[in-house]
C-alpha cells in the first residue's frame, strides 16, 4: 500500500466514528488502517465496529477533508509517521490495559503549524484551568507558560477563554513553543476571540492539533475527549486556577489515570476559582507548585539525560534519574510488590512512585503483574 | 506527702533545669517529684541530672514563685491534678520512645485563667503562623479561629504578633475558649503590645500557659521549646502564614513528630508569607484545608462520639472513629505491619494513618513492635 493510501485510509477512520472510538481503534490495530477502511466501508466488520460507525461510515469525505485542511494549513499525521508523538500517547495504551475508559488513542492527527508534533510533545507540560479565571489566575499562567517556554519547554493547552489563552500567550511571549489541542476541527475557528491567537500559534513554531475532520463544530463532549490528548501528549498537567466543576479538573484526572504527573497552583482561600485547585492538591490527587522551578522538579523527568543516541551507557539504568533509579531499586526481581510497598521501600512519595513506574514500565525496566510491579530481568 | 508538698517540689523542678530537661523529667518519673527535688538539692542525682541542674539547683524561688504567680492570676498545675492534660500530652512520651529528642513533657505548667486545663485541651486546634502576617494571613487567622471557636473548639496559639495574636482575637469574637502558651513566664509581659490581649483571654474563660517560673524573661530558644507544648496540647496545628524560616513551621514539624495532625493554609503564589505553607503542602507534611470544615475533617477524632462514661459500650471499637475504625481493622494480631502496609490495607491517606496509630496505641487498641504496629490482643 502506498503512504497516500495509508493516510487516506486513517483520514475516512477518523471520521467515520466519533472519537474516542474504542472498538474501532481496536480494529484498526488488529487489521491495520487500509483494510479497516474498506472493511468500515463494506459494513464488514465486528459488531461494534459496525454499531460505531453506521451512522457515518456511508460518507465519503476523505477528498474534501484533505482540500479544507490544505486552506488550513493542516497535514494530516499519522502514526506510520516519524514525527508521530508515539512515546507520550503510549501512556493511553497501558491505561488502556488497566481498564480506563477513556485512554483509547487517535487514529490520527490533523496539524496545522511546522513544529514536528512529536518533538513538541517530547518534553511538553499542559498548562490548563478555568475559562471563567481571575486576574491571579491569568497572571500566573502567563507567567508559568512563560517561564517553561523560555526553558524550551513545549506549553500544552487547549485554546478556550481564561487560562488555556493566558497559557498559550505567555509562551509566544517567551519565544517558546505552544501547541493549542481543539475540541473541533483545526478550522473551527472556535472559539472565535481566538482566532488571531491560534493563527499567531501556528505562525510561531507552534501547532494547533484536534482528532475531529475539517469542518467539525465544537460540542461539550468533544471538549471532554479532547482533554486526554492534552493530557496524554505531554509529561505533566498544570492546573493554574478551577472551580470545583471546572473541566481542566477533568484533564488532571485524566491526567492522573494515565500515570501523568499533575500539579495545581495554590491560590487565594478565598477564591472560588482556586477550590478545585485546592481540593486535588488536598486530596493528594496534585502536587502543590508555586514556581517554575517546582514545576520541572515535580515533572521530574527533565532532569534526566536524553538518549542521544550515540552509543550505548554502560548500564542500561544509567539513564534512570536518581528518583526513577530508586523506584527501581526498590523493586524486586521475582515477587510483584504494591506502590506503596515501593513507596516504602524507595523512601520516595507515593504519588511519586505511582508516575514513576508507568515511565519504568514504558522504559522496559518493570513489569506489571498480578500483585503489583516487578522487576524486568534483562533490564539490569 | 501533702499534695502542697507536692506543688512545691514541681514548682521547684520547674525552675531548677532550662526546659526541655529530658534527664530531670527521666528521674522525676523514676524517683517522684518530692523524693527528685529533694535528692537534686542535696546534689544526689545522677551525673546527667546533676549536670542540667547545677547551675540553679542552689536557687531556693518557690515561695516567691507562688507569691508573683498569684499576683498574675496564675496557679500551678501538675500531673497529679485532675485537670492535668495527661492524653494530649502522653504524645510527648511516645514521641520520647521514638526518640524524637525534643518531645519532653513538661514537669507542671503555670496557668492564668478559670478554664480547666484539660478540659481545653482536650479537643483544641493550634492556629500558629508568622509574626510578619500580611493583611490576608491575619485575616484568615481570624476568620479559622473565629470558626473553630464557634464550635467549641478550643484555640491554642503563642501570643506573638502577626497571625497568632490575631487567631486569639478571632476566638474571641466567637466568645470562644482561646489558650495562650508562652515562651516566657504568664508574667513576663511579652509581647509589650499584646499585654491586654494576655488580659482578655484570661479574663474571658480562655487561659495563657507557661512552663517558665514567674518573672522568666522570653529567649528565642524558649519560643521554640514552647512550641512543643503548643504542638503537644492540640490535636492538629493549623500553619495560616509562614515564610520560608518562620518559626510556625517548626510548631508544624514539631506537630508530625508527635503524630499530631498538621495543616497548612495556600494563599497566594506570589505571597512569601505562603512560601512555608506551600512547601509543607507540597512535601506532604501538611493537609491543605481551605475552610473549617476541612479542618475538622482533617483533623478526625471530633467525629468520635466520646465516651460519656454511662456504661461501657458493648465492644470496645464501637468508641471508635469510621477512620480508626479502618486502621484497627488493618492491623493484623500476630505481625507487625508497617504504616504503609496499614494504608494500602485499610484505604486510609498514609499521613491518616501515621495520625491515627498513635492514637490507638494510647487507646490501648494498638502496640508498637519492632516492624510496626500490631493489634493488641485484648482489644477486640
Amino acid at each position: 500500500m502506498s503512504a497516500d493510501e495509508l493516510r487516506q485510509a486513517r483520514a475516512y477512520l477518523l471520521r467515520v466514528a466519533e472519537p474516542p472510538a474504542a472498538a474501532l481503534v481496536a480494529f484498526v490495530a488488529e487489521c491495520g488502517p487500509v483494510e479497516a477502511a474498506a472493511r468500515v466501508r463494506a459494513g464488514d466488520c465486528p459488531a461494534g465496529v459496525l454499531k460505531a460507525t453506521e451512522a457515518r461510515r456511508g460518507y465519503d469525505l476523505v477528498a474534501q477533508d484533505f482540500d479544507r485542511a490544505a486552506v488550513a494549513g493542516a497535514r494530516l499525521v499519522v502514526p506510520e509517521d516519524d514525527e508521530w508523538p508515539a512515546w507520550p500517547l503510549l501512556a493511553l495504551d497501558l491505561a488502556a490495559r488497566r481498564g480506563v475508559a477513556e485512554a483509547v488513542p487517535p487514529l490520527a492527527l490533523w496539524v496545522a503549524g511546522d513544529v514536528g508534533l512529536g518533538s513538541a510533545a517530547d518534553r511538553a507540560v499542559a498548562v490548563v484551568g478555568a475559562r471563567a479565571a481571575s486576574a491571579y489566575g491569568e497572571h500566573h499562567a502567563a507567567e508559568f507558560a512563560y517561564g517553561l517556554a523560555g526553558r524550551r519547554v513545549p506549553v500544552f493547552s487547549g485554546a478556550a477563554y481564561g487560562i488555556d489563552g493566558a497559557a498559550h500567550r505567555g509562551a509566544l511571549a517567551a519565544e517558546g513553543v505552544t501547541v493549542a489541542v481543539l475540541g473541533c476541527a483545526v478550522d473551527g475557528g472556535y472559539p472565535a476571540g481566538h482566532v488571531g491567537l491560534l493563527k499567531r500559534i501556528v505562525g510561531s513554531g507552534g501547532a494547533v492539533v484536534s482528532e475531529y475532520p475539517p469542518g467539525t463544530p465544537p460540542a461539550r463532549h468533544r471538549f471532554l475527549v479532547r482533554n486526554r490528548l492534552i493530557a496524554a501528549l505531554t509529561e505533566g498537567t498544570l492546573v493554574v486556577e478551577a472551580g470545583l466543576r471546572s473541566g481542566a479538573r477533568n484533564t488532571a484526572s485524566t491526567a492522573g489515570a494515565l500515570g501523568k504527573v499533575v500539579m495545581a497552583l495554590p491560590g487565594p482561600v478565598s477564591s472560588g476559582m482556586s477550590a478545585g485547585c485546592h481540593e486535588l492538591i488536598r486530596d493528594a490527587r496534585a502536587t502543590l507548585v508555586s514556581t517554575v522551578d517546582e514545576v520541572l522538579e515535580t515533572v521530574g523527568r527533565f532532569g534526566v539525560a536524553e538518549d542521544s543516541g550515540s552509543g550505548r551507557p554502560k548500564r542500561r539504568t544509567d539513564r534512570l534519574g536518581p528518583e526513577a533509579l530508586r523506584a527501581f531499586e526498590a523493586l524486586a526481581v521475582r515477587a510483584d510488590r504494591s506502590d506503596t510497598e515501593i513507596a516504602a521501600e524507595s523512601g520516595l512519595p507515593l504519588r511519586r512512585v505511582r508516575a514513576l513506574l508507568p515511565e519504568l514500565e514504558i522504559d522496559g525496566f518493570a513489569v506489571r503483574g498480578e500483585g503489583g510491579w516487578r522487576r524486568r530481568k534483562e533490564s539490569a
